[in-house]
């Protein structure tokens, strides 16, 4: 591939060696619990298997793999944090069972096929970081023809939202613009430089940084004020790179509370591990970043937010075309553009708008 | 050099490329006032010269120059800031004086030797960025032998300071410890895994991350409690890139505050625009970080804190044994050895100490 591992290295990688950020997902119950029960709930598909670990972290899903009865766990992890995974697996008597291995999973060979992989590879909006081109990869060269997935579905999901983030992020902005005017009359005056033509690409610039990057919330359901809808559907037992490049979406909503505003539309994920056709789970999980009342997730909701807000009621219909696209400049991260129609309740129809976002 | 270009751009020029970050440096008074009025103060130096800007980034020290009467002005610049550069540069009518070009500096060529090079390559501390090794490199280069540099000199500070951050930060690194100790009891007591093994390595991490790591900040006169010392002085004309991979210096320093407490060190910079022996500036200037009571520059100082602080007086005198190197990771960020013997006025010799720091 064309990208430099060195640079992804130096933008991607890097975070994960830190202890700290392996422990923020540690301390995040809902991912915890599913992954949990993913395994002890599925015992079957773990005893007596060779279990393959994409990403290991800090070890904790090749550990409980371990736990519940695996014959061989490969614990693949690219980053320094292998260290600290060798050290925890040790300290809980099942370095016979765990072997983990320092590399990156394109470039590693194992000395078997495995029955299971398991994996935490989601990013913010699901697909954020492309990992999971790391666990398609794996699964093309490592999987058994009948092996599982952990977790084997993912779907995306967004919704209209209202948020008092809006206004917020165009004070922000509104006030760095006045910050640019005083700052380019006293370049002029001070020192003989006339800044003018730097004001529109510093407009653009600050654009971009306030009002287009989506943002990342814990949303209260009743910040949803209309239908969600699916974007993407994954079967992680099939999926190709190629399917994961981009998720185009048309969909509807309708809006279901009365005299709101469309502040934006929220993005989350769910992912499920139901294991294999012929080998189900026996107690199917489900781990959702849906907005909810309490105990959110560490990741949150992305919020795309419209400037200024749009006044909508119940019964208002929405058409909106979704297009996500991995940056030029850095696969890992996003683009989205959003076009969205209104269709009012009494018939009448707004002007279309259109909108560039990116997920950073 | 064995510096991979992708990654140096990763982690270094990518801020640069912001107009937003380029304002920052627009909008520090101390550091713009003295780049104008060394130009400007010191015409002769410019009229009719040919200058090379090594660094351009919005283009503003091009920009002076040509209006200070430079003949023709090179202004290089490694990331797309060059394209604002270039239509500032046009704005203001000097596109036939000032010709900005894209690249970094160890590439790209001149078709002719310059009389002035001028350069704002001063990182926090002076040091950190490692952007004079550029400088040293476009002097050798193209510099004629009669050429100035811009600034000429410049020379690194250090001296005792008292500070309430160190509390502050040894509170931030306790909290983050019982933290770590409840999520440890938590992980076992949900999830059944022993994590105690990683306290040491935790502990470590944040122990660099909250006490080891020197802060930025802007220090009141009040806070420097006892002498200052120079650390380090570089002649811009002459200076090769192996005097400035390490900076060692054993120095002296006597409290003059009564009754207070050494919270740590300050350590700042200076530098001068003094022309050069044989054609020397007309009117000197002088940048200086120090602490000041008012208008602080953006460089601030860099805090090394000693935890705990420890008790001092006036006439208690210190020794100090000061080294500098670049880090082996990454050649732009420093690690720094310290060790200090207080002997008090009394005459008492405290016991000597030794601290290792981090500036990232
Ligand atoms: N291609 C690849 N090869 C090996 N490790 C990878 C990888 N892509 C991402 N990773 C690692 O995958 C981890 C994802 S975070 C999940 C960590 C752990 N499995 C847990 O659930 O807590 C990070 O530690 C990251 O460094
Ligand atoms: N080796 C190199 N070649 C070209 N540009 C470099 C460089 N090293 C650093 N730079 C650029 O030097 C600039 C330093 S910041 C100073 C910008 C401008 N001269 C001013 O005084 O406002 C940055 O824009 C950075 O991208």
């Amino acid at each position: 591939s064309s990208v430099d591992k060195g640079v992804d290295f130096a933008n991607y990688f890097c975070t994960y060696a830190f202890l700290y950020h392996q422990k923020e997902m540690l301390s995040d119950r809902v991912r915890m619990d599913a992954y949990f029960n993913s395994i002890f709930q599925n015992k079957h598909h773990f005893q007596g298997k060779t279990v393959l670990d994409v990403g290991t972290g800090s070890g904790i899903l090749a550990i409980w793999s371990a736990q519940a009865g695996a014959r061989k766990v490969y614990a693949v992890e690219a980053t320094k944090m292998s260290e600290h995974a060798s050290a925890l697996v040790k300290a809980n008597n099942l370095e016979d069972v765990v072997e983990v291995i320092e590399g990156s999973m394109e470039d590693i060979t194992l000395p078997e096929k495995v029955d299971v992989i398991i994996s935490e590879w989601m990013g913010y909006f699901l697909l954020r970081e492309s990992m999971f081109d790391s666990v398609i990869c794996a699964r093309d060269r490592w999987l058994k023809p009948t092996g599982v997935m952990y977790p084997s579905h993912a779907r995306m999901w967004v919704a209209p939202i209202r948020s008092g983030l809006t206004d917020q992020k165009l004070n922000d902005y509104e006030e760095t613009m006045d910050d640019w005017y005083n700052f380019m009359n006293d370049t002029k005056t001070n020192y003989g430089v006339d800044m003018s033509v730097l004001t529109k690409p510093f407009s653009e610039e600050q654009k971009k940084y306030y009002l287009q990057t989506s943002l990342w919330s814990n949303l209260h359901p009743h910040q949803v004020i209309g239908t969600a809808a699916v974007v993407k559907e994954i079967n992680c037992l099939t999926a190709t790179v190629n399917e994961i490049l981009e998720v185009k979406s048309s969909f509807s909503s309708s809006i279901t509370l009365e005299n709101t505003r469309l502040s934006g539309f929220g993005g989350w994920f769910d992912v499920h591990f139901r294991g294999r056709r012929e080998d189900p789970a026996q107690q199917e999980i489900e781990l959702t970043t849906a907005p909810r009342p309490d105990n959110g997730t560490h990741w949150g909701q992305q919020v795309f937010l419209l400037h200024p807000p749009i006044r909508v009621s119940v019964g208002d219909g929405l058409n909106v075309s979704f297009l996500m696209k991995r940056s030029k400049e850095n696969h890992r991260l996003m683009e989205v553009d959003l076009s969205c129609e209104i269709k009012e309740y009494s018939g009448k129809l707004l002007p279309a708008f259109n909108k560039k976002f990116y997920i950073e």
